[in-house]
């Protein structure tokens, strides 16, 4: 019975595709994550959904980054401590390990240095590193739970952003239909799908949006060809660089589970995919897409929605009589 | 091996206590819930979660009642939309269908009559239930989900919070310690827990404090012996009845899981669960306890902590161009 079954897959299944694909395709395999420290996850996660990293106890991670809805808030820009309103549109939690660097603007190297940032900032948890550490050190189950995962007598932010940054990188999305394409299904896809991907390509979206995360490789201009307009004053890169040729200059975003992370730009400006599709075939290639071009080409991003995480929420453990109570 | 294993349960479970308990304490044991539709309880899960049915499209029925916080936000009282700072300490959602009514005031029924409250409320979620319905409409996943688990082609605010009450009933935390003792395991209580159940019983508590939820089964005054001082204005079941004598009367609230859900009381006013103790004992009973007694006590409650509900975070669908954008 095995034996039969194997051959009925292999019947759809084209091995010559699946090496040819890898290879040739712009665009590659997200692939689940293995090998993380089990402890280090668990903690990662409970720390995921801790409103006690923010000022008022209500802001977690998750409150940005929801793991319900794709890996973000699908909020123009989130709303932070005191209902502040937020300067640039959340991006996903989604993948966000395969990532070049972190922020829309690459200031930070990886996971563990992106995690660092909304805890202090006034805007988002409006907390501080200090205080955070504080009031984890002053409840005795992080404590331990610390101890067994790190080695550690006491706690410091290096663990408390590595264990988030590892729980993070478990938050892989694999298996999406043009994955399953990818690996030699050629049933994985519509007909409308792969001719929206082959106008992707034939349009040169694939200059800024390859690799795994189809995006996330690459700096890129926003309004390369025409200029973006927008009332988000962010400057891009800029910012971290002084350079006036950076002005405008964002990580590319990735286009995994793109139809879930609306509204879409650093600017959260277009809530709809088609449009999206539109503007950028315009001002970053200048060679403009007609309606139904667009319409394939959106057809074929929703291919790349994948499995999303399951994630089973922690509990977290109470507070002391040591522990700071919210800031409201 | 099986046999053996059952003969060493046996040696410690004395099933003459067990028929004994169960008939005479005044506190019940909490029972797992069963016999669900788990197409009604998916779908309350995910609206559980759903922020669309808030304005801001931010808050969702886990805010202010979060399964990984023993069903609390752990604040004085809660925030609300905009920042609203909401008018009375939001009560636990674990155990809550044993209610006799719900609210503090009692102004619902039962859950799904509770449930229908918080969404259209300004200072909380700050939708109407017509708005929300509009978002649930507007979204294909949820007219099938709705068709699946109610038959009907068309949501209405009934089913919604039908599904909605309908997880809460899942919510219990069974198997606390002072459930295993009950149930006839002399070691689930250390020494210091079954003296402070005693004085438990011997200064009144279990007067109001009785049944399942140790609470939950009647209204009291807040005060009955010694006035409780409080900015808080909330005039309690008076505000439903008109009558003067339900002034500071609210529904005795339970002890399950007490030690997660501080801070206590209507007003969220003490922070302490030993202070909180010695507070009762002596407006309510005017025995009062000594801080020895009140410690004791106090190592008993925390015999009501049961197990924490595993809650996997559901996978909320994307909203469609009919669906309403966030009102920050």
């Amino acid at each position: 019975m095995k034996t039969i079954i194997a051959i009925s897959v292999l019947s759809v299944v084209s091995f010559g595709a699946l090496a040819d694909r890898q290879a040739l395709e712009p665009i590659k395999i997200i692939e689940p994550m293995a090998g993380l420290d089990e402890k280090k996850v668990d903690l990662g996660k409970t720390l995921w959904f801790e409103p006690r990293l923010s000022a008022s106890n209500t802001i977690s991670c998750n409150s940005c980054h929801n793991v319900a809805r794709g890996g973000v808030d699908n909020l123009v820009t989130s709303i932070g401590h005191k209902w502040a309103i937020g300067p640039i549109n959340s991006p996903t939690v989604f993948n966000s390990d395969l990532n070049f660097v972190q922020f829309w603007n690459g200031r930070a190297k990886d996971l563990q240095e992106q995690a660092a940032g909304p805890i202090a900032n006034p805007l988002e948890m409006a907390l501080t590193h200090e205080l955070a550490i504080d009031t984890l050190r002053s409840i005795p189950q992080y404590r331990t739970w610390f101890k067994e995962a790190y080695g550690v007598d006491d706690i410091t932010i290096v663990e408390v952003t590595d264990a988030i940054a590892t729980f993070e990188k478990t938050l892989r999305t694999p298996n999406a239909p043009f994955d399953k394409w990818l690996q030699g299904d050629d049933l994985a896809l519509t007909e409308v799908q792969l001719e929206g991907y082959n106008l992707f390509k034939a349009k040169g979206c694939t200059t800024c949006h390859s690799g795994p995360l189809a995006g996330g490789q690459m700096y890129q201009k926003m309004g390369l060809v025409k200029p973006f307009v927008t009332d988000n004053p962010d400057v891009g890169r800029k910012a971290i660089t002084g350079n006036d040729f950076d002005k405008f200059v964002f990580k590319v975003p990735t286009l995994r589970n793109i139809e879930l992370t609306y509204p879409y730009f650093h600017d959260g400006s277009v809530w709809d995919l088609k449009e999206a599709v539109m503007l950028m075939a315009d001002i970053q290639l200048g060679m403009g897409v007609n309606e139904q071009e667009a319409e394939k080409i959106t057809e074929f991003l929703r291919s790349l929605t994948g499995d999303q995480p399951e994630v089973t929420l922690p509990h977290l453990p109470p507070s002391t009589a040591e522990t700071a109570r919210p800031n409201i």
